[in-house]
């Protein structure tokens, strides 16, 4: 067996009907073939940074050690927002973060550890030094990612940043009581499966879960979509390991007319075993 | 050149707009880097075991021998379902059958003979010890693939079962006369071509076949598309190389309402020459 | 490290929902399982030749020398058209195309020079020796491109052709007077940006630019999305370095309703400074 090749992931709002993320794996391609590009989603809900947010923190950790993740949902495009890279790094792993400052990044710093940042500003690692004016993925991110990948050091690719100094996301309400939980929905999947920012730990022993209420209805917690008929609701341990709310064989954001940002709360009976 | 890649063959409901896909690749290339990682499919419609066994049966042997299959459209998930891998071959070529238990080999078993068949028990194969409720997919089905590809023998995987103790799938309707054939709309792809379960040899010779009956309308046989004008219906043989139904430069599902299961009439002359 | 891996980019309208995309990987990667496949687009919209050729055509440097690029939007598959492999090249790169001889490659040839182009006449490098009359991306062009990617010389592949011998496509209007310039509308992009054929490089000095005239609107000409307000529609450069029509965080082609071919006005003042 050779190396191991480098993992290059690429995470954006693109969409897979026009050139664009194919021309981004040209780019990377040319500057460093022996690379292996991943999809990981290109059906961000167009410019939200939230989802694209989301959707990396709960997904970096399932990459092999040192992978690129090149995210790039980026409205601000053109503006003077900075483009960065971020040398980050668990227990368990190290990686690299690529694409706008914009909030993006925020949920997976809550989970690693910045070792290093850096504003891509030496276009001597660009595809030109004059990028496009909407298309930094291929102009910049997929050039400076792919030469990651051939081992240019980080600091190379342009001036240092404090980790403080990197562009924050708000984040969407939690809080805990200790009868009740008051979460949001940070997440909706394409089969309308309602992902909360409540943890999976909070949920232990689940014995103790009386309801959860959600817009005046009360859903009822198990551990298997089979556990209630097709088509009813429940809150369960999704695969992100949060609280989510599903319809067995169906869709519960039409069933509940979900929005990003709706409150849920859990409530708890401490004197149940 | 080097040795030859493993080739792991994904199939599955899940759809590209999420990271589910990403993610298993995610965790097949952290356990075996080399693995050449193909999308079969991620577009079968939700939870369609038959559209899957379908389309895995249509696909599997035009990739390289010993490639490894995951398929994975699994309304069963989370509940007492065995999960199972299969080592199989016809004369060509043999390969690995990966997924749940629940029928989605069924057109597969029909043109190969099964080696080898085991439940997937050994935990130690999986991701974690205790798998989602949700998404076995990147818990079970990913990583024994990855496993398999880096040359874990199937027998390590878990209990042996006997290959009649599958779970089968039943078959729509197909019934040969001699001068009448009685098939089935089997799958329906994208573009409304509407694939009947009739195999290209029970149609042979052309010249014979009078007249094809759908639904009451007639719909006349041919060996091309061009050969009716543009918005007509017809029949032909597929590249599936069973009977197809079509509409030149159209939408067959959409002009005849059609449904999976529906049947279909061919007339046969035989004293035509 | 080892020898670079042929690159091979498919271009199809065969969509990503059924298995025909997959199905040509596996051809691919069971004659040469060394080369690297990039999807450079599955949605181009069906039958639509026009997007395809300009598709190919702004994306083929992007990618590394000597790609072979397998584009396959074929309305006349089945019927007498040929297919078609050439070697071309301009300054900077060579690359090869497969697909068939319908007007595909005709943007692609106004930028390269062509080295050398064959019909795909010996079917002894073909999949089969009869391919269907439907999929002929499945049996005919992967399996081509495979063997180029394999070493196999272009003139194995069938008969010379004289390259003016190749099908045209008609253009659409392009032209420029000293205050006035007309192009047209030539793509539509999923998120509803108009890609006309003004190139980039009569746009200079854009301080000259009074105003862009679309479907008797005035339109703002900018630089930058974030020079005007959410909402409102911008001429600008877009990433093809052609004039694109866009509306900031929306979707021109619905605000216009626009078609492929619409004409586009452009006013310069050459009196500015």
């Amino acid at each position: 067996m050779g190396k191991v090749p480098p993992v290059i992931v690429l995470l954006t709002d693109f969409g897979l009907a026009d050139n664009y993320v194919g021309v981004m794996k040209g780019v990377i391609s040319h500057i460093c073939s022996q690379a292996q590009v991943i999809d990981l989603s290109h059906g961000i809900p167009p410019q939200d940074i939230y989802a694209a947010s989301f959707c990396l923190a709960q997904s970096y950790a399932y990459f092999p050690n040192n992978s690129i993740f090149v995210a790039v949902v980026d409205p601000g495009v053109g503006s003077s927002r900075r483009a960065i890279a971020v040398h980050f790094a668990d227990e368990d792993r190290a990686g690299w973060f690529v694409g706008p400052d914009n909030g993006l990044g925020m949920d997976l710093w809550k989970q690693v550890t910045i070792i290093d940042a850096v504003a891509l500003t030496n276009s001597s690692y660009w595809l030109a030094s004059e990028p496009s004016q909407t298309f930094h993925g291929r102009d910049i991110f997929a050039p400076i990612a792919a030469h990651l990948a051939s081992g240019v050091p980080l600091k190379e690719l342009g001036q240092a940043l404090n980790p403080p100094d990197l562009v924050p996301l708000k984040s969407y309400p939690l809080h805990r009581e200790p009868q009740r939980i008051i979460g949001s929905v940070v997440y909706c999947d394409q089969f309308g499966n309602l992902v909360t920012n409540i943890p999976a730990a909070w949920l232990v022993p689940a014995a103790k879960i009386e309801t959860i209420v959600y817009h005046h209805r009360k859903i009822p917690y198990h551990s298997a979509y089979s556990q209630v008929p097709a088509g009813s609701l429940l809150g369960l341990i999704g695969s992100h390991n949060y609280l989510e709310i599903a319809v067995n064989q169906g869709n519960a954001q039409r069933e509940l007319q979900a929005v990003i940002g709706d409150p849920i709360y859990l409530f708890v009976d401490n004197d149940k075993e």
